[in-house]
């Protein structure tokens, strides 16, 4: 709208669309609380103060209001929902802003799939903000289904709801001044470029901040954090679905950092959003754990704004678009109400909003795999030999060395020692590239899981107590164009289809979040020992993450950034 | 430059060009003093820590090094100095940032002086980014030299030094939502947009606001800059030579809502940035009446910096421009070096940069008037008529009612009641007109001032005793073409020239200061009272602070906002 419209509402000369009246309002600039009415017009906040006259007005009887939360890292895919069960899940919690870096649905089909998302997000009750995905794919050690290079990069700068360049994970391309790399962090220009810097310290930090990269998430343990924060990062401290740094980071906040400081969900699956919320129960574990609740609002509401330039967002002030979260308890907030662009959207954890979107047809037909032959997953090899070594809880995996039953000249899984067999089949362009490898700590006594979720290419990774079974969830997951599955010999016993790039569902959030209990719940039954064997199984690819990982292209020390020959 | 080349020099791989050796350094991201060595390599700062090696080393045997002090809001024209004598004169203090709102010299010569003043400002140890002037002329009430309108604007903000809005001093055209003015908004799109909103407040201040206005220098009183804070504005505390609010300021300031207010200093005579300083000064005022100087640095580096989305500015850390100040104590901070962009520019107060600038030829033919007739000076009017009333220490006047002697029909001057002719003479077209008035609070028993500067169209403005002095001294200013005059009867007893666009001296800082204090002095020996009289004069003509002014085209009721006919 012109913001000139909004005047005759913010002087009181015309009524306002909507007046929240009574609100206890949380003033993000002054860190107070203050009672007043807020004048809602045409999407906007006129005023907070003594406004009357309105044409609709709802009583908030002192309840807190606070500005719409803002997540300001996260990849949506993630939760495996289209966006517009995306917002869904998170509008009601009071997330009302996301800044996305669309990297997993660019690695299986590159621009097409990032134009997909961001089209259907519109008009939706979340304001998605992209950052143009930087590594795409990831590493060279995989086979992607697509790139994202500089001239596509340029292309989502232009668009308006993209903010800056997101993660940029090839931190040795970075170091090294990798032609490619370098060219693509000169098309930022001033605006935020998101960083991914593990465990990079001292001089190579702070290069990698000299370059112009000015945020990170990836801090596991204070010291790690504190460092990038005096070197100049915003520092966005993550609780997700497998990566929690809130308890290890929230020591580091305290008043005079805080403004570089926020929190964010970077992955959260379907199920945890649906059973314990978004950012707002990021929030609420940061106040249990001793953060004040005006400081921790803060930091998922004007900090980003600020961090991402986004100038009407984050507080409920003049001039700012009208997305706020009604709260009762600001010791344990939860949203009872949101509003987006001023339009109630959500009650008592309910969307009440319209989604006006049919399911898409589109990039429902992303899984090609050359059909297997009856070696494909033989893995003969000189004993001891690697194994990738699961540890509970985390995403890195340790290098082992173990000695193997060899059945007909192949090495076989071992379930009593809970040794199994990991496969990966390249499943973009039916190269048959397979990789195969032995992995510890799935704890399966029988049959097979397999995803096409498997970060960053998103090729299949299966696990597995035998060939047969490995094979027929393959199979299903070519059958489905995508998807979870867990299978016993031939038989498949649950599965959740995600036809669209083999990432997202087709469905809702609850069928979805269902769906995904079941199928975790026939893995356990056939001996899985894991929480999530499903997210645990999509980070058994993730080639930019220590030690011993596997992709299509065969077991890669991560360390030594290499394929193991 | 190209970041990337920074990066070895950040890794320690190559020497850097300079090394600040056992510096203590302020760091702004965390609001702590760490000791350690600032590397800097081709004008950014690769990195702080064990650095060693290096071309050049500098022991700052742990001196405090904080970034250079960025001033948010500074009509450079006020200083009646050049830009190239402006860097010499504030450089030395430690200002190496200033975001200039050029409106004065863009009321005499439009695009043009604007243009002049941003291209001779090329390659000075300071960075001057612009916020394109968006009252040019400042009312309808005056006769400017020149209009800047939107299609100025939108070419002013293509340009990379240009970043954004400035201030927005036609705010009952904001709130009125006057065409010209909301096409002018409109353009910002997401930039910062400066206000000025003295005395607003309530829904005129909130309306103000809401139409995207977000930053505010003009608070007087403490409620009135809360009031602000409150409602979203980033609160600039002005610390001018006429206009001194830091005293009333300061008590808002504290730790949750600091990182939204600054220090700035708006307009400053040569003399006391000679004398006292510039935002150095302020530092030391505002550490003195008791800010914490870590606070007080982020203030003038780090809050400015991301109001204005400098974005390699205001640190000294990684990435940053090499902007730095060696300050000896910090409870009363004095630059004992500056770096710009990591080359020396000053030391112990005195500049050591080179300004590689001639005086240039451009602009030095604004003042064109039109002869005055014998009756052009001539008052007559019916008693008892309105007298502007000075008040001291401030820009506001008092519209007072006088009876005044009559001699041959005309009214004349009373000095024994110290009440004086003013006239001001229209100097841009030759127009001839005048407006010509009375005047209490000069003090002059004797002859006439009379100036070329005289906010905001910068006609000729003179206070004097009899017409053949006020005559003498406007003919003066025309012969100069531009500048400062003191006279008695014919004889032109001290002058200033100011020969680029009648604002801006041709000479040195030192010889600027020099003849504007002989000016003064003289001024007083006329009888002059205050302590800057052509200070006071400058504001004589400004009809948009109360309550009574002149213009060229009469005495205006700013109350009524309204020529008296």
């Amino acid at each position: 709208m012109n913001k000139a419209d909004l005047l005759p509402a913010a002087r009181g000369d015309v009524p306002a669309d909507l007046l929240l009246a009574n609100a206890r309002v949380i003033n993000v600039f002054n860190g107070c609380i203050e009672t007043g009415n807020v004048a809602v017009y045409r999407g906007m906040i006129a005023g907070v103060g003594e406004y009357t006259k309105a044409l609709e007005t709802i009583d908030l009887e002192g309840r807190y209001l606070a500005p719409g939360f803002i997540d300001g890292h996260v990849h949506l895919e993630s939760s495996m929902l289209d966006v517009v069960e995306y917002a869904r899940a998170v509008v009601p919690r009071g997330t009302l802003t996301i800044v996305t870096d669309l990297h997993e649905i660019a690695n299986v089909t590159g621009l097409a799939g990032i134009r997909y998302i961001m089209n259907r997000a519109q008009h939706l009750p979340l304001n998605v903000f992209l950052m143009a995905p930087t590594c795409v794919p990831a590493t060279h050690l995989e086979t992607s289904g697509a790139e994202i290079d500089a001239d596509d990069i340029r292309q989502m700068l232009k668009w308006s709801n993209c903010t800056g360049l997101g993660e940029m994970m090839n931190y040795p391309g970075v170091l090294n001044r990798d032609e490619k790399v370098t060219a693509k962090l000169r098309l930022a220009m001033g605006r935020p470029v998101d960083g991914h810097a593990p465990g990079l310290t001292g001089k190579d930090l702070t290069a990698y901040i000299a370059a112009g990269i000015r945020s990170d998430h990836e801090s596991v343990s204070l010291a790690e954090a504190r460092e990038k924060l005096d070197k100049g990062m915003f520092i966005m401290i993550r609780e997700g679905s497998t990566e929690k740094n809130l308890e290890a980071l929230l020591p580091l906040v305290d008043e005079a950092n805080c403004r570089r400081c926020m929190l964010v969900v970077d992955d959260r699956s379907c199920v945890e959003l649906q059973r314990d919320g978004d950012i707002d129960a990021v929030l609420r574990k940061a106040i249990r754990l001793g953060l004040d609740p005006v400081r921790a609002i803060r930091m998922v509401t004007l900090n980003p704004a600020e961090y991402f330039h986004l100038q009407e967002h984050g507080a409920v002030a003049p001039g700012y678009q009208a997305d706020m979260v009604v709260l009762e308890d600001l010791n344990c907030p939860q949203a009872v109400m949101t509003f987006s662009r001023g339009k109630l959207a959500a009650r008592d954890g309910r969307p009440v909003f319209k989604t006006g979107r049919q399911a898409s047809a589109k990039l429902r037909d992303t899984i090609h795999i050359k059909e297997p032959g009856r070696d494909s997953f033989r893995l003969s090899c000189a004993m001891p030999m690697p194994v990738i070594e699961v540890v509970p809880g985390q995403i890195i995996t340790r290098y082992r060395r173990e000695t193997l039953p060899v059945v007909e000249g192949t090495a076989v899984p071992d379930p009593a020692r809970d040794i199994l067999k990991i496969v990966v089949v390249e499943r973009h362009r039916a190269s048959g590239n397979t990789g195969v490898g032995m992995v510890a700590g799935f704890g399966l006594q029988r049959g097979a899981i397999a995803s096409s979720v498997a970060h960053d290419a998103h090729n299949i990774v299966a696990v597995g107590v035998d060939d047969e079974s490995i094979g027929a969830a393959v199979a299903e997951i070519q059958r489905m164009k995508g998807g979870l599955v867990a299978v016993d010999g031939k038989m498949v016993l649950a599965a959740l289809p995600l036809p669209v790039a083999g990432l997202l569902s087709g469905q809702s959030l609850e069928k979805t979040a269902d769906a995904l209990t079941v199928v975790e719940k026939v893995a356990a039954r056939l001996g899985s020992t894991l929480p999530a064997p499903f997210a645990t199984l999509s980070f058994m690819a993730l080639p930019v993450i220590p030690e011993l990982k596997i992709t299509d292209l065969g077991l890669v020390d991560v360390n030594e950034f290499r394929i193991i020959p």
